[in-house]
Protein backbone atom coordinates (compact mmCIF):
# COMPACT_ATOMS: atom_id res chain seq x y z
CA UNK A 1 0.00 0.00 0.00
CA UNK A 2 1.59 3.45 -1.00
CA UNK A 3 1.72 6.03 1.71
CA UNK A 4 0.28 9.07 0.46
CA UNK A 5 2.75 12.27 -0.46
CA UNK A 6 3.60 14.93 1.87
CA UNK A 7 3.55 18.60 0.38
CA UNK A 8 4.33 21.12 2.53
CA UNK A 9 3.65 24.84 1.47
CA UNK A 10 3.51 28.56 2.84
CA UNK A 11 0.32 30.47 1.40
CA UNK A 12 3.08 33.22 0.19
CA UNK A 13 5.12 30.87 -1.39
CA UNK A 14 4.60 31.63 -5.88
CA UNK A 15 6.46 28.19 -6.22
CA UNK A 16 4.23 26.74 -3.34
CA UNK A 17 1.14 27.88 -5.76
CA UNK A 18 2.81 26.19 -8.97
CA UNK A 19 2.84 22.71 -7.33
CA UNK A 20 -0.59 23.24 -5.76
CA UNK A 21 -2.22 23.65 -8.94
CA UNK A 22 -0.41 20.39 -10.03
CA UNK A 23 0.53 18.21 -7.04
CA UNK A 24 -2.89 16.45 -6.93
CA UNK A 25 -3.08 15.21 -10.55
CA UNK A 26 0.37 14.18 -11.16
CA UNK A 27 0.01 12.05 -7.71
CA UNK A 28 -3.43 10.57 -9.17
CA UNK A 29 -1.89 9.82 -12.43
CA UNK A 30 0.38 6.76 -10.08
CA UNK A 31 -2.38 5.98 -7.88
CA UNK A 32 -1.42 8.38 -5.16
CA UNK A 33 -2.73 11.03 -2.11
CA UNK A 34 -1.34 13.53 -1.10
CA UNK A 35 -1.20 15.25 2.38
CA UNK A 36 -1.04 19.43 2.27
CA UNK A 37 0.68 20.80 4.69
CA UNK A 38 0.54 24.64 4.90
CA UNK A 39 3.75 25.98 7.35
CA UNK A 40 5.07 29.21 8.06
CA UNK A 41 8.37 29.91 6.09
CA UNK A 42 9.10 33.23 7.88
CA UNK A 43 9.35 30.48 11.61
CA UNK A 44 11.17 28.29 9.20
CA UNK A 45 13.25 30.84 7.69
CA UNK A 46 14.53 31.75 11.07
CA UNK A 47 15.32 28.26 12.27
CA UNK A 48 17.42 28.02 9.06
CA UNK A 49 18.98 31.49 8.73
CA UNK A 50 17.61 31.84 4.94
CA UNK A 51 16.08 35.15 4.17
CA UNK A 52 12.84 35.37 1.66
CA UNK A 53 13.85 35.07 -1.76
CA UNK A 54 13.02 38.42 -3.21
CA UNK A 55 15.02 40.30 -0.34
CA UNK A 56 18.22 39.02 -1.42
CA UNK A 57 19.91 40.92 -4.03
CA UNK A 58 19.66 40.41 -7.69
CA UNK A 59 18.10 37.03 -7.12
CA UNK A 60 14.87 39.07 -5.91
CA UNK A 61 14.36 40.38 -8.73
CA UNK A 62 15.10 37.44 -10.59
CA UNK A 63 12.69 35.34 -8.60
CA UNK A 64 10.00 37.87 -9.71
CA UNK A 65 10.32 37.16 -13.66
CA UNK A 66 10.74 33.61 -12.86
CA UNK A 67 7.55 33.76 -10.89
CA UNK A 68 6.07 35.08 -13.65
CA UNK A 69 7.83 32.55 -16.50
CA UNK A 70 7.46 29.48 -14.47
CA UNK A 71 3.77 29.65 -14.43
CA UNK A 72 3.87 30.32 -18.48
CA UNK A 73 5.72 27.34 -18.73
CA UNK A 74 3.27 25.20 -16.52
CA UNK A 75 0.54 27.07 -18.06
CA UNK A 76 -1.17 28.46 -14.75
CA UNK A 77 -2.47 31.78 -14.61
CA UNK A 78 -0.36 34.07 -12.13
CA UNK A 79 -0.47 37.31 -11.64
CA UNK A 80 1.96 39.46 -9.58
CA UNK A 81 0.39 40.18 -6.43
CA UNK A 82 0.63 44.06 -5.68
CA UNK A 83 1.19 42.98 -1.67
CA UNK A 84 3.84 40.21 -1.47
CA UNK A 85 5.10 38.52 0.42
CA UNK A 86 2.01 38.17 2.77
CA UNK A 87 1.90 36.82 6.52
CA UNK A 88 -0.20 33.68 6.10
CA UNK A 89 -0.78 32.63 9.49
CA UNK A 90 -4.73 33.57 9.55
CA UNK A 91 -4.68 31.06 6.20
CA UNK A 92 -2.96 28.14 7.84
CA UNK A 93 -5.10 27.97 10.69
CA UNK A 94 -8.42 28.10 9.19
CA UNK A 95 -6.71 25.22 7.08
CA UNK A 96 -5.87 22.91 9.72
CA UNK A 97 -9.30 23.65 11.35
CA UNK A 98 -11.17 22.71 8.76
CA UNK A 99 -8.66 19.83 7.82
CA UNK A 100 -9.75 17.97 10.93
CA UNK A 101 -13.46 18.22 10.72
CA UNK A 102 -13.91 18.67 6.25
CA UNK A 103 -10.55 17.46 4.15
CA UNK A 104 -11.66 17.65 1.17
CA UNK A 105 -13.18 21.49 1.92
CA UNK A 106 -9.77 22.24 3.54
CA UNK A 107 -8.31 21.35 0.31
CA UNK A 108 -10.81 23.41 -2.12
CA UNK A 109 -9.68 26.23 0.93
CA UNK A 110 -6.44 25.94 0.59
CA UNK A 111 -6.54 26.25 -3.48
CA UNK A 112 -8.78 28.90 -3.23
CA UNK A 113 -7.11 31.02 -0.86
CA UNK A 114 -3.74 30.75 -3.57
CA UNK A 115 -5.66 31.70 -6.39
CA UNK A 116 -7.16 34.45 -4.48
CA UNK A 117 -3.40 35.44 -4.09
CA UNK A 118 -1.87 34.56 -6.97
CA UNK A 119 -4.60 35.90 -9.69
CA UNK A 120 -6.99 38.00 -8.30
CA UNK A 121 -4.55 39.33 -6.08
CA UNK A 122 -6.64 39.61 -3.15
CA UNK A 123 -4.92 40.35 0.81
CA UNK A 124 -4.94 37.04 1.94
CA UNK A 125 -3.76 38.45 4.79
CA UNK A 126 -6.68 40.08 5.93
CA UNK A 127 -9.34 37.84 8.03
CA UNK A 128 -12.01 38.70 6.28
CA UNK A 129 -10.79 37.99 2.89
CA UNK A 130 -10.00 34.53 5.04
CA UNK A 131 -13.06 33.85 6.18
CA UNK A 132 -15.12 35.18 2.62
CA UNK A 133 -12.66 31.94 1.05
CA UNK A 134 -13.50 29.43 3.73
CA UNK A 135 -17.33 30.91 3.37
CA UNK A 136 -17.12 30.35 -0.32
CA UNK A 137 -16.04 26.91 -0.10
CA UNK A 138 -18.95 26.29 2.24
CA UNK A 139 -17.65 26.90 5.32
CA UNK A 140 -19.12 27.58 8.63
CA UNK A 141 -17.97 31.20 8.79
CA UNK A 142 -18.60 32.20 12.15
CA UNK A 143 -17.04 28.81 13.43
CA UNK A 144 -13.90 29.60 11.24
CA UNK A 145 -13.51 33.27 12.26
CA UNK A 146 -13.45 31.92 16.06
CA UNK A 147 -11.13 28.46 15.74
CA UNK A 148 -8.39 31.33 14.11
CA UNK A 149 -8.10 32.69 17.50
CA UNK A 150 -8.10 30.28 19.53
CA UNK A 151 -5.16 29.46 21.54
CA UNK A 152 -5.42 25.44 20.18
CA UNK A 153 -5.63 26.21 16.54
CA UNK A 154 -2.10 28.51 16.97
CA UNK A 155 -0.23 25.59 18.98
CA UNK A 156 -1.61 23.12 16.04
CA UNK A 157 0.25 25.30 13.74
CA UNK A 158 3.25 25.69 15.68
CA UNK A 159 3.29 21.75 15.86
CA UNK A 160 2.69 21.31 12.04
CA UNK A 161 5.77 23.73 11.33
CA UNK A 162 7.55 22.06 13.45
CA UNK A 163 7.24 18.91 12.73
CA UNK A 164 7.91 19.99 9.03
CA UNK A 165 11.15 21.47 10.31
CA UNK A 166 12.05 17.98 11.75
CA UNK A 167 11.25 16.33 8.93
CA UNK A 168 14.43 18.75 7.09
CA UNK A 169 11.50 21.20 5.68
CA UNK A 170 13.07 24.03 4.59
CA UNK A 171 11.66 25.80 1.80
CA UNK A 172 8.07 25.80 -0.18
CA UNK A 173 7.20 23.65 -2.10
CA UNK A 174 8.63 20.65 -0.57
CA UNK A 175 7.41 17.44 -1.13
CA UNK A 176 7.93 13.96 0.34
CA UNK A 177 8.13 11.43 -1.66
CA UNK A 178 8.24 7.97 0.35
CA UNK A 179 10.87 9.58 2.71
CA UNK A 180 12.40 11.26 -0.22
CA UNK A 181 12.97 15.17 -0.39
CA UNK A 182 11.77 16.91 -3.67
CA UNK A 183 12.06 21.02 -2.87
CA UNK A 184 10.50 23.56 -5.51
CA UNK A 185 7.70 23.70 -8.08
CA UNK A 186 10.88 22.83 -11.10
CA UNK A 187 11.28 19.20 -9.38
CA UNK A 188 8.12 18.13 -9.91
CA UNK A 189 8.98 16.06 -13.48
CA UNK A 190 12.09 14.38 -11.17
CA UNK A 191 9.15 13.74 -8.41
CA UNK A 192 7.07 12.18 -11.58
CA UNK A 193 9.99 10.29 -12.82
CA UNK A 194 9.92 8.38 -9.32
CA UNK A 195 6.24 7.84 -9.08
CA UNK A 196 6.50 6.38 -12.63
CA UNK A 197 9.74 3.79 -11.47
CA UNK A 198 12.02 5.37 -14.50
CA UNK A 199 15.11 4.11 -13.20
CA UNK A 200 17.25 7.20 -12.70
CA UNK B 1 21.95 37.61 -36.54
CA UNK B 2 21.68 35.90 -33.32
CA UNK B 3 23.72 37.04 -30.70
CA UNK B 4 25.32 34.02 -29.09
CA UNK B 5 23.95 32.64 -25.16
CA UNK B 6 25.89 33.69 -22.32
CA UNK B 7 27.14 30.85 -20.28
CA UNK B 8 28.18 31.98 -16.60
CA UNK B 9 29.21 29.48 -13.73
CA UNK B 10 31.83 28.55 -11.17
CA UNK B 11 34.23 25.59 -11.81
CA UNK B 12 33.02 24.30 -8.28
CA UNK B 13 29.36 24.34 -8.79
CA UNK B 14 27.33 20.85 -9.64
CA UNK B 15 24.79 22.29 -11.66
CA UNK B 16 27.11 24.39 -13.60
CA UNK B 17 29.19 21.34 -14.34
CA UNK B 18 25.41 19.87 -15.78
CA UNK B 19 24.79 22.54 -17.66
CA UNK B 20 27.97 22.54 -19.04
CA UNK B 21 27.49 19.13 -20.16
CA UNK B 22 24.38 20.21 -22.16
CA UNK B 23 24.10 23.93 -23.18
CA UNK B 24 26.53 23.80 -26.57
CA UNK B 25 24.02 21.25 -28.00
CA UNK B 26 21.13 22.77 -27.22
CA UNK B 27 22.25 26.40 -28.42
CA UNK B 28 23.57 24.60 -31.38
CA UNK B 29 19.64 22.82 -31.97
CA UNK B 30 18.59 26.18 -32.20
CA UNK B 31 21.34 27.88 -34.35
CA UNK B 32 23.25 29.56 -31.40
CA UNK B 33 26.81 29.24 -30.25
CA UNK B 34 27.60 29.70 -26.57
CA UNK B 35 30.16 31.82 -24.83
CA UNK B 36 31.29 30.53 -21.52
CA UNK B 37 32.32 32.62 -18.79
CA UNK B 38 34.07 30.87 -15.55
CA UNK B 39 33.32 33.32 -12.23
CA UNK B 40 34.00 32.82 -8.84
CA UNK B 41 31.25 32.50 -6.49
CA UNK B 42 32.87 33.55 -3.45
CA UNK B 43 33.64 37.05 -4.85
CA UNK B 44 29.75 37.09 -5.88
CA UNK B 45 28.40 35.53 -3.08
CA UNK B 46 30.37 37.98 -0.92
CA UNK B 47 29.05 41.23 -3.08
CA UNK B 48 25.19 39.83 -2.48
CA UNK B 49 25.24 37.82 1.04
CA UNK B 50 24.27 34.46 -0.43
CA UNK B 51 26.02 31.62 1.46
CA UNK B 52 27.85 28.53 -0.50
CA UNK B 53 24.49 26.25 -0.82
CA UNK B 54 26.21 23.23 0.80
CA UNK B 55 26.73 25.24 3.84
CA UNK B 56 22.81 26.40 4.69
CA UNK B 57 21.48 24.32 7.24
CA UNK B 58 18.75 21.48 5.54
CA UNK B 59 19.23 22.71 2.39
CA UNK B 60 22.83 21.50 2.41
CA UNK B 61 21.89 18.18 2.56
CA UNK B 62 18.70 18.25 0.51
CA UNK B 63 21.62 20.21 -2.32
CA UNK B 64 23.93 16.77 -1.91
CA UNK B 65 21.62 14.28 -2.56
CA UNK B 66 19.82 16.86 -5.29
CA UNK B 67 23.07 16.96 -7.30
CA UNK B 68 23.42 13.14 -7.80
CA UNK B 69 19.45 12.65 -8.55
CA UNK B 70 19.72 15.74 -11.05
CA UNK B 71 22.73 14.49 -12.78
CA UNK B 72 21.16 10.72 -12.78
CA UNK B 73 17.45 12.24 -14.54
CA UNK B 74 19.71 14.16 -16.76
CA UNK B 75 21.47 11.21 -17.99
CA UNK B 76 24.65 12.10 -17.12
CA UNK B 77 27.65 10.72 -15.09
CA UNK B 78 28.33 12.47 -11.69
CA UNK B 79 30.70 11.11 -8.40
CA UNK B 80 30.04 13.50 -5.30
CA UNK B 81 33.68 14.82 -4.49
CA UNK B 82 35.60 14.03 -2.11
CA UNK B 83 37.15 17.24 -1.44
CA UNK B 84 34.04 20.35 -2.37
CA UNK B 85 33.86 22.93 -2.78
CA UNK B 86 36.86 24.20 -4.16
CA UNK B 87 38.79 27.63 -4.85
CA UNK B 88 38.63 27.76 -8.87
CA UNK B 89 40.74 30.52 -9.65
CA UNK B 90 43.37 28.89 -10.79
CA UNK B 91 41.35 26.59 -13.34
CA UNK B 92 39.24 30.23 -14.34
CA UNK B 93 42.57 31.92 -14.98
CA UNK B 94 43.94 29.24 -17.15
CA UNK B 95 40.67 29.12 -19.14
CA UNK B 96 40.48 32.87 -19.68
CA UNK B 97 44.62 32.93 -21.05
CA UNK B 98 43.59 30.20 -23.17
CA UNK B 99 40.78 31.56 -24.46
CA UNK B 100 41.96 34.26 -25.81
CA UNK B 101 44.47 32.39 -27.72
CA UNK B 102 42.50 29.61 -28.97
CA UNK B 103 38.47 29.18 -28.11
CA UNK B 104 38.38 25.69 -28.48
CA UNK B 105 41.18 24.26 -26.91
CA UNK B 106 39.19 26.76 -23.34
CA UNK B 107 36.14 25.44 -24.33
CA UNK B 108 37.64 21.77 -24.21
CA UNK B 109 39.64 22.67 -21.09
CA UNK B 110 36.25 23.60 -18.86
CA UNK B 111 34.72 20.61 -19.99
CA UNK B 112 37.82 18.68 -18.87
CA UNK B 113 37.90 20.57 -15.61
CA UNK B 114 34.73 19.70 -15.03
CA UNK B 115 34.35 16.44 -15.75
CA UNK B 116 37.92 15.76 -13.54
CA UNK B 117 36.10 17.50 -10.57
CA UNK B 118 32.67 15.98 -11.03
CA UNK B 119 33.32 12.48 -12.86
CA UNK B 120 37.30 11.89 -11.68
CA UNK B 121 37.28 13.38 -8.16
CA UNK B 122 40.53 15.18 -8.96
CA UNK B 123 41.29 18.60 -6.73
CA UNK B 124 41.09 20.65 -9.11
CA UNK B 125 42.19 23.62 -7.29
CA UNK B 126 45.75 21.89 -7.37
CA UNK B 127 47.94 24.22 -10.12
CA UNK B 128 49.41 20.84 -11.01
CA UNK B 129 45.87 19.37 -12.01
CA UNK B 130 45.45 22.22 -13.87
CA UNK B 131 48.44 22.04 -15.48
CA UNK B 132 47.86 18.49 -16.70
CA UNK B 133 44.36 19.44 -17.46
CA UNK B 134 45.64 21.85 -20.05
CA UNK B 135 48.15 19.87 -21.42
CA UNK B 136 45.97 17.11 -21.92
CA UNK B 137 43.27 19.59 -24.09
CA UNK B 138 47.16 20.58 -26.19
CA UNK B 139 47.76 23.51 -24.32
CA UNK B 140 51.66 24.99 -23.73
CA UNK B 141 51.89 23.53 -20.03
CA UNK B 142 54.80 25.68 -19.27
CA UNK B 143 53.45 29.35 -20.55
CA UNK B 144 50.27 28.42 -18.78
CA UNK B 145 51.96 27.81 -15.80
CA UNK B 146 53.19 31.26 -16.21
CA UNK B 147 50.41 32.97 -17.25
CA UNK B 148 47.87 31.79 -14.12
CA UNK B 149 50.65 33.58 -12.01
CA UNK B 150 50.72 36.59 -13.70
CA UNK B 151 49.22 39.96 -12.74
CA UNK B 152 47.57 40.69 -16.13
CA UNK B 153 45.58 37.21 -16.38
CA UNK B 154 44.23 38.14 -11.88
CA UNK B 155 43.10 41.54 -13.42
CA UNK B 156 41.30 40.02 -16.22
CA UNK B 157 39.37 37.35 -14.15
CA UNK B 158 38.63 40.09 -11.82
CA UNK B 159 37.47 42.08 -14.50
CA UNK B 160 34.90 39.28 -15.93
CA UNK B 161 33.50 38.50 -12.49
CA UNK B 162 32.72 42.26 -12.15
CA UNK B 163 31.34 42.47 -15.32
CA UNK B 164 28.98 38.94 -14.36
CA UNK B 165 27.64 40.72 -11.14
CA UNK B 166 26.55 44.15 -13.66
CA UNK B 167 24.86 41.88 -15.36
CA UNK B 168 22.68 40.57 -12.40
CA UNK B 169 24.79 36.91 -12.54
CA UNK B 170 24.31 35.56 -8.55
CA UNK B 171 24.52 31.93 -9.21
CA UNK B 172 25.60 29.29 -11.42
CA UNK B 173 24.72 28.31 -13.59
CA UNK B 174 23.54 31.79 -15.05
CA UNK B 175 22.74 31.95 -19.00
CA UNK B 176 21.71 34.66 -20.73
CA UNK B 177 19.90 34.73 -23.95
CA UNK B 178 19.16 37.73 -25.36
CA UNK B 179 19.36 39.29 -22.45
CA UNK B 180 16.91 37.30 -20.73
CA UNK B 181 18.20 35.29 -17.15
CA UNK B 182 17.92 31.99 -16.84
CA UNK B 183 19.45 30.62 -13.61
CA UNK B 184 20.02 26.73 -12.75
CA UNK B 185 20.08 23.76 -14.74
CA UNK B 186 17.13 22.98 -14.18
CA UNK B 187 15.93 26.32 -15.97
CA UNK B 188 17.47 24.50 -19.50
CA UNK B 189 13.85 23.39 -20.44
CA UNK B 190 11.97 26.85 -20.65
CA UNK B 191 15.18 27.83 -21.93
CA UNK B 192 15.09 25.46 -24.78
CA UNK B 193 11.08 26.64 -24.81
CA UNK B 194 12.46 30.18 -25.37
CA UNK B 195 14.77 29.30 -28.16
CA UNK B 196 11.93 27.16 -30.14
CA UNK B 197 9.96 30.03 -29.96
CA UNK B 198 7.33 28.18 -28.07
CA UNK B 199 4.59 31.24 -26.84
CA UNK B 200 4.80 30.77 -22.71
Amino acid sequence: MSEPLEFYFDFSSPYGYLAAERIDELAAKYGRKVKWRPVLLGVIFKATGAAPLTTVPLKGDYAKLDFVRSARFMGIPYNPPSRFPLPTQMAARAYYWLHDRDCAMARAFAKAVYRAFFVEDRDVSDPEVVLAIAAAVGADCAAVAEAVESLEIKERLKAEVAAALDKGVFGSPFILCDGEPFMGADRLPQLEARLAGKAF
